[in-house]
This record gives C-alpha cells, sequence and structure tokens, in this order.
C-alpha cells in the first residue's frame, strides 16, 4: 500500500466512526468536507516517510500519527478560516465551512477535529501503549503552548510579534511534530529529526507569503494578497519578494541538510526538493525576482 | 493533600508550562482567567473519589485525568459563550474571554485547552504508560464526536433536536467521562461507573434549565434567562418548572442509586446529593413548586 493510500484510509476510518449514527448530520458534513478532498497531506507523508526511515514496525500506530497530524492542521484551518480571522470564504475551491455551515458548526467541528486528532491515536495505542505517552506529548507540544501552532497563531493578536517566531510556532511547530511523531512511532529518537521539520515548516510558510502575492487565485485555491490585506505578519512585506524567495531556497537548502543519516536519507531529501519545487515553482522564483 | 488541593495544584502546574516562556502574553493571560478561579470543579472531585474508591494507586494519573476533565470543560465554556453561541457577557462574575481579550483569542483559548487537557495527561503517564490508551479514549469520547460534548453542542445547530439525548451529550458525557477515567486512573473497570455519571450529568444539566428561569441574577454568575432568550433546547420549556424539578429530583436519585457497591459508596452518594442540593436548593425547588 502507498503511503497515499495509509493516509487516506486511516483518515477514512476515523471520520466514519466520529460521524457514526447518533452524530448531529451537519457536524459529520463539516467534519468530512474539513478533512476530504485534502491538500498535498505533507504532515502525515513526512511523518510515514520517517517511520519507514526507521523500519516502521507498527504500521498502524504511524498511520494514526500520520492521520492525528493531518486532522489536527485540518482543525486550524478550519478556526483560521473563520471570520474573526481570515474571514474566508473559500478553501480548496469550495465554499469554507463557516459560510456552508455557520459559524458556530465551524467552531465545534475545528473542535471536533483536534479530540478526534488524539482518539485516533489512542485508538491504535491500545494494544501497545509503551510508545503513547511521548508521541501524545510531541503532537500536544506541536500544537499547543507555549511553542505550538495555536501560540503562532496567537501572535497575531498581539501588537508586537516577532516574526521569526512566529513562523516557527504557526507552521514549523507541527512540522517539527511529525518528522518526530514518524520516529517516534517507530520506537526512535526523535531528537535528531526535529531540525528537518522545523526549516521545512519555515520553508512551507515562507511560501505561504510569497504565494500570497504571486500566485494565480485558482492555483492557490484560496483569494490571494488576503495575508497582506488582513496585515498579516510577512517576511514578502518586510524583506521584499525576492528576498522572502532567497530565504525560502535558504530554508529549503538547510532543511536537505538535515535530513539525519539514515537508510531512507536519499528518499527524504528527494521528498523536500519535490515539494518545494510544488510550493514555489522555479519559474516563479524567477519571474518574482525579475519583478524585483 | 485534600482533593480540592490536589485538582488545584495540578491545574496550576499545567497552566505554568503551558503559559511559560515564549508564550503570547494575551493567550497565556486568556487561558488562565478561562480555568482559575473556578467554579465548583465538579468533574474532576467526581473523578478522584471514583479513583479513591479504587485505591488511587497512581494519584499522579488521577490528578492529570482530574485536571484534564476540567480543561475540557473550561474550554467548552470559552467556545460556548463567543458571539456565534450564547455572546455572554459575564462568566464566574467577570467579563468573558472575549469580551477582554476579543473572538480571535477566545477561539485560540479553547482550543489551546483541549490541547493542554491530553498534554497534562500523556506527561503524567510517561512513566506508568500502560493505562493511558483507556484512559485517553474515554476522555475523548466524552469531549468529541458522535457522542462527546461538542456533538451534543452541535445538536443545537439542527432543526430537529433530540432534547434528551442533546442533554445526555452535552453534560452527561464529560460526567460519565470523569467517573469512568476516576476508575480507569487507578487501574479498575470503568463500565460500573457509566450510568452514575450519565444520571449526574443530566440531572446538572436540568438544573441549569431550572436556573436559567429561577435563579437570582448574583447567584448564577451569567445572566439569566439567556437560554429562553437564545430559544435553546430546555425542559422547563418544554415541561413546565414544576415538571423539570420532579425530573431533577428523580435523575438525582437515579444517581444515588447508580453508585457501584465500593468502600467509597457512602462518600459518593453524599457527594451527589451535597451536589443537588448546591445545584438546586430546596429552596429554590418549593419556590418553582408553589410558583406553578
Amino acid at each position: 500500500m502507498t503511503a497515499t493510500q495509509r493516509i487516506s484510509q486511516t483518515l477514512d476510518a476515523a471520520l466514519c466512526g466520529a460521524a457514526s449514527a447518533g452524530c448531529p448530520p451537519r457536524l459529520a458534513g463539516a467534519v468530512r468536507q474539513a478533512v476530504f478532498p485534502g491538500g498535498a497531506r505533507i504532515r502525515p507523508h513526512l511523518c510515514l516517510a520517517v517511520a519507514l526511515a526507521h523500519g516502521d514496525d507498527d504500521p498502524a500506530l504511524s498511520n494514526a500519527a500520520a492521520a492525528a497530524l493531518e486532522l489536527l492542521h485540518c482543525a486550524s484551518l478550519v478556526h483560521d478560516d473563520l471570520p474573526c480571522f481570515d474571514d474566508a470564504a473559500t478553501r480548496r475551491g469550495q465554499p469554507t465551512i463557516h459560510r456552508r455551515y455557520g459559524e458556530r458548526v465551524a467552531v465545534l467541528t475545528g473542535d471536533a477535529l483536534i479530540v478526534l486528532a488524539f482518539e485516533t491515536l489512542a485508538q491504535a495505542a491500545l494494544l501497545h501503549p509503551l510508545r503513547l505517552p511521548a508521541l501524545l506529548l510531541t503532537l500536544t507540544r506541536g500544537v499547543g503552548m507555549p511553542v505550538g501552532i495555536t501560540a503562532g497563531q496567537a501572535w497575531e493578536c498581539e501588537d508586537h510579534v516577532p516574526l521569526r517566531e512566529y513562523h516557527r510556532l504557526k507552521t514549523g511547530a507541527l512540522f517539527a511534530a511529525a518528522t518526530m511523531a514518524g520516529a517516534q512511532s517507530a520506537g526512535a529518537d526523535p531528537a535528531p529529526w526535529r531540525l528537518l521539520g522545523e526549516r521545512l515548516g519555515e520553508a512551507y510558510q515562507l511560501a505561504d507569503d510569497i504565494r500570497d502575492v504571486a500566485a494565480a487565485p485558482d492555483w492557490l485555491g484560496k483569494p490571494v494578497g488576503r495575508d497582506a490585506l488582513l496585515g498579516r505578519p510577512s517576511v514578502v512585506r518586510e524583506f521584499g519578494a525576492a528576498g522572502a524567495v532567497r530565504q525560502f531556497q535558504q530554508m529549503v537548502e538547510e532543511a536537505v541538510d538535515a535530513v539525519p543519516r539514515c537508510n531512507g536519507a536519499p528518499h527524504l531529501r528527494e521528498l523536500v526538493r519535490s515539494e518545494s519545487e510544488r510550493l514555489v515553482p522555479t519559474a516563479m522564483r524567477l519571474d518574482l525576482a525579475r519583478a524585483a
């Protein structure tokens, strides 16, 4: 089975359990829409790639960790789209959850997805509990406070925003949780994997800033220029498009260099490079450099 | 150490870790306000009482389970107060989180509290992981979907609301998780404890409906008549105040009868009775019966 299939099937099984008999129909529909069809599922892919690099001897657990990461990511998107944050009208080419189901269901959808992430993990660990506490800690720290994505998002509500810290938390924290959880679900030490996740997460956030000013609306799936409109902290506004592209390329190189020595290293380096091309295609980089 | 001290200290330690260096100050302040000063902390008290009835051989774990229940409860209150739900101006005599810190911080506070609940549990289970998976499942099912408090809340977003199911989920689910988690944290079978939690939770929800029409504003700490104003499902509207009081008394009796045979049974029955008196004092019951 491919990694894509493993991720998709585990997410589907989690949703089927959560949205089973007795669940309010609108919440069930909203939760499904928040997860399917998904985006690139980069966090779960990263998690599984690291687990495989360490032998992946408990695939039920690594599948659950991968799915949990995606559910937590989807939860953050649903809440991020709310009127009080981005007030986004579309996501992945569809009306956002609050536009289709109302704001109350959207708040509850995010809550339910966070809970479902940890439930999925608990379910998979019933037979092999020993790896659960540390794995659960990695995920909760990646999304919580003081240094998870929730804290990252909360920096937007402060008068003074430390830009690199903001990026490190808002995106890097869950990427770091992804690489570390991959190692932990295979019984390996997570510490050597943190840097890869952090660098990749920062590259991802830089790419988001770059695409916010550069991309065509249909390519990104959400209205462009929105972050600028909202006055969000942005590397592009601070360093210009060309400066942001330079930082992005450097971050990708640092991510490649951060892949620890292991059997799966070449595959992981390839994953980092192909992701970076998907995020900010070379053509776009050249366009932006010319425009600068 | 008393149960009250155990709960308070565990919550304080969890918040200190979460709101430590690097945390955005407004989020840190909001999370603390959502938890301190608290209400009656009935869910954690219930959890510890059941753990003690089974010997409480891992107090770090039962403390963590108790604190997690309270953090999840506080999260639901913060989101419940949001403008799109109750739009409450005050909670426990203070401005609500969204009034003091803004709506964005309030959404993130709820999210962070949910995550912190599971992080607290993970931290306590690091040394004794065997009980964690089932305990974590109990908590996630109590707050998630299809039958946790999030699903209960989502019934408010449907056209047709099954009233008893709504009450069972919105309040009963987390009470049932409290009694069951108490048993599990002490290594005991949780199944015999479910009914007590469910009945007590239903009594609690009935009391909330009754107090919404009967109580003086300063006694309840939130504006009264608000649920009626919001058109929320209410037993009082359906069966009248006297009918609701009768149902409440019956539910309390069923809760008392549901206490399983164990060493701590007398203490638990006493806890149920004193809680019921605190929730709907006899004087109020008589007033309502007279007014009917």
